[in-house]
């Protein structure tokens, strides 16, 4: 087998054999096959796409090319959430308490990646102590002990999706549905949850920033999850702007907190209320999503919820005041207002521009080098649709670096656009995918 | 300017400028633009094509990546021939000298490439001592003397299409018109001919084995020659089986001896013909073909052309002993008839085939390391079309290696295919290109 026929057949518009992907994807792997090879098929593959036995193939090939995490030992119907990432998503650290209050597993291996803001690990650790690298002894500890444990990554997952998608990086291939879909899904996969829920964000903050292509991805996904025998389902939900109101780790620590004290956003509590049910549903600790709502609300309402996050902190060595009182969390050195100069309502605040903000305080990683300031950020004042009066304050930028926030300051007089009112009420949903059916809401 | 934007742009079906261009094959040439972001945007390319603006760009890109050969020096309208290259195609040798009789410069600087058979230099090497190096003073004082000098070149021109065309030969992103062309015309527009006649081969032995092709390759070299300000044209001419009967380094010299003395085959003397009096009429020497044909016969008859080989010979130093008497040319071990098993007429023999079997003898080059065997090769007895009855020698396979010679003769009892008769006569010359009008006969 030649590399260069594979990538001659998927240029003429054939399907790849799982024996030619095998090749390829373990070639790769371990360097004999040139990046430029790959990158050449990449590029093919973006122009005559993979049909749905090639991406699974693909997919499967990632998972082999390193090592999977067993999680048998831990008791239950183990569940696991992933966002497509959006900016002010903090929703595992809210959602997992609340779930595995209800008595289900909720169990989180993630890894660190670059961004706007930090990673889940990242946030947690703007609680003092708290330790995200768990040996696999502890993990499982913890988990059956608990029902709760989010943790790092340590063991050598898709080892080829790493290569293939700093390769994609820097060759413009990285917008193809079957590629992004069999990247997510195969780190999902190699991590033995029993069941899948999906968020792909859409819009202007998200990576996807058209419905169609986000419901193609999640269908993609949502196949590929059942074609591993995993349920699996998919919800399409916005990212037009920032989740809740708190941007940056530490911020959107308190922000969490105060949403499991029942003092959250609408739109964060609402997500973790839609995605909790369903996750209720998919590990069978109730039949219907109105019940599993009502638990969720129950947890908040009676604080177990919160409880649970004191447990989580305390069983992975944080300090639990941090949680008991969030003024302890890192805070900056300079907290400015951005004011508002006219009337109006808020039109759009574009997610991606406020995320490089984000990014400019330090609330985020440029390179896999970078320093995070766990303090930086941007706490919003208002949302889209709000009324504004002049004067009103629009946001509250945190930061330690007087220039950078003054330069935020700037930016994000721009950013918010505040104008006529909108015709159309913003959604927080737009559609939900199983292997059955789309339904769009 | 970032690379990356370039493949996006091209990805997305836009025009690259003349800057962002310069910019690529700049970087690539200095090496500052990894091999993967180049496969990428050529497999780009392939799917999007170039357009005609973008082709020449690029054609000047490439020109511009090295130095390039002034020929003001030596006098008269220089013109220069290229072939896509064949099997058995000597055309060069026999030209060169017919041309050259007429008084018009015919001076080229071959590189060697890699191919079934030699190039044109390693042909000419089966003469003893003929020095295919020459210096630019030998070169120049040799054009001027005579009017014929054939060499290698030596100067460092288009190194970006080098390193461009081995990463595509590697990525299979061979096929692009706009690619081909570029590379093709960028070589030969970094020499400064004032004429330039292109012989695109289509067919079983050729680059380009389906007429449409060929014609659009033909139409977009001369386009590229035209923009360049350069007399341009392309014949369009059939490789559907080898050229005159000899393929082999020193049975092509033969052959090309034979022709130039008025015994040469139908064919290569014809195709001599209607390049040659179509380069009579480019470097004004005739106002019309059939003029230059005549005067181009007469080349022969009065053994002028014959004399300007032996003169080109000794003028670069070769041993014109070898001219007068062919036998002294190189002569392989083992001479091997391939007898026709039954009756009929040669249906086909396809070229390419025979091509490799003589690279088995020997005859071309691997690799860029491969020695040639200068005795070895194959001369037909027999071509498409003709009679043959059973026990008829189709063919002689000369060749040292005893074990290859049988293996050849094996492979050229399948390749040359007798049957019935074809439908229809093979063809010459198929069409003629130029910048006004594209014409088939």
């Amino acid at each position: 087998m030649r590399m260069y026929d594979i990538i001659k057949k998927k240029r003429d518009g054939e399907e790849l054999t799982k024996e030619e992907i095998n090749f390829f994807i373990k070639g790769y792997t371990d360097n004999k096959i040139p990046d430029y090879q790959v990158a050449s098929l990449l590029m093919a593959i973006y122009f005559n796409k993979m049909n749905k036995r090639e991406t699974l193939n693909l997919t499967k090939a990632m998972i082999n090319s390193g090592e999977t995490v067993d999680l048998s030992q831990i008791s239950g119907t183990k569940v696991d959430k992933h966002s497509t990432g959006g900016v002010g998503d903090k929703t595992t650290i809210a959602l997992a308490p609340m779930v595995a209050a209800c008595g289900v597993p909720f169990v989180k291996m993630s890894g660190r990646g670059l961004g706007h803001t930090g990673g889940t690990l990242d946030k947690l650790e703007s609680i003092k102590d708290f330790k995200v690298e768990l040996s696999r002894e502890e993990f499982v500890r913890i988990s059956n002990e608990i029902n709760i444990a989010l943790c790092s990554q340590t063991a050598n997952i898709t080892p080829a999706d790493k290569k293939l998608y700093s390769l994609r990086d820097v060759t413009a291939t990285v917008e193809n549905i079957s590629l992004i879909a069999s990247s997510i899904m195969s780190k999902k996969l190699a991590i033995g949850s029993d069941a899948i829920i999906l968020d792909v964000k859409v819009g202007s903050g998200a990576f996807m920033k058209n419905l169609d292509n986000a419901i193609s991805l999640a269908e993609e996904m949502v196949e590929i999850g059942t074609g591993f025998g995993r349920e699996t389902i998919a919800l399409v939900t916005n990212m037009d702007e920032p989740l809740g109101y708190a941007i940056g780790n530490g911020l959107e620590i308190k922000e969490a907190v105060e949403t499991l004290q029942g003092k959250g956003p609408k739109d964060f509590y609402e997500l973790c209320l839609f995605l909790g049910s369903k996750l209720l549903v998919l590990a069978k600790k109730t039949s219907n999503e109105k019940e599993g709502r009502e638990m969720l609300v129950n947890t908040i309402k009676t604080g177990k919820a919160y409880k649970k996050l004191l447990e989580l902190v305390k069983y992975q060595y944080g300090d639990t005041s941090y949680i008991e009182d969030t003024e302890l969390l890192p805070k900056a050195k300079y907290v400015l207002k951005v004011e508002s100069d006219k009337e109006g309502y808020i039109k759009s605040m574009n997610a991606e521009e406020i995320g490089k903000c984000a990014l400019i305080l330090g609330a985020g990683r440029d390179t896999k080098e970078s320093e995070i300031d766990l303090s930086a950020g941007i706490v919003l004042n208002k949302k889209v649709d709000d009324k504004v009066k002049k004067g009103d304050v629009l946001a509250y930028i945190h930061g330690n670096n007087r220039g950078k926030v003054e330069e935020v300051k700037e930016k994000l007089k721009n950013i918010i656009d505040v104008g006529n009112k909108n015709k159309e009420n913003k959604k927080l949903v737009y559609g939900e995918i199983t292997n059955k059916k789309t339904k769009l809401f």
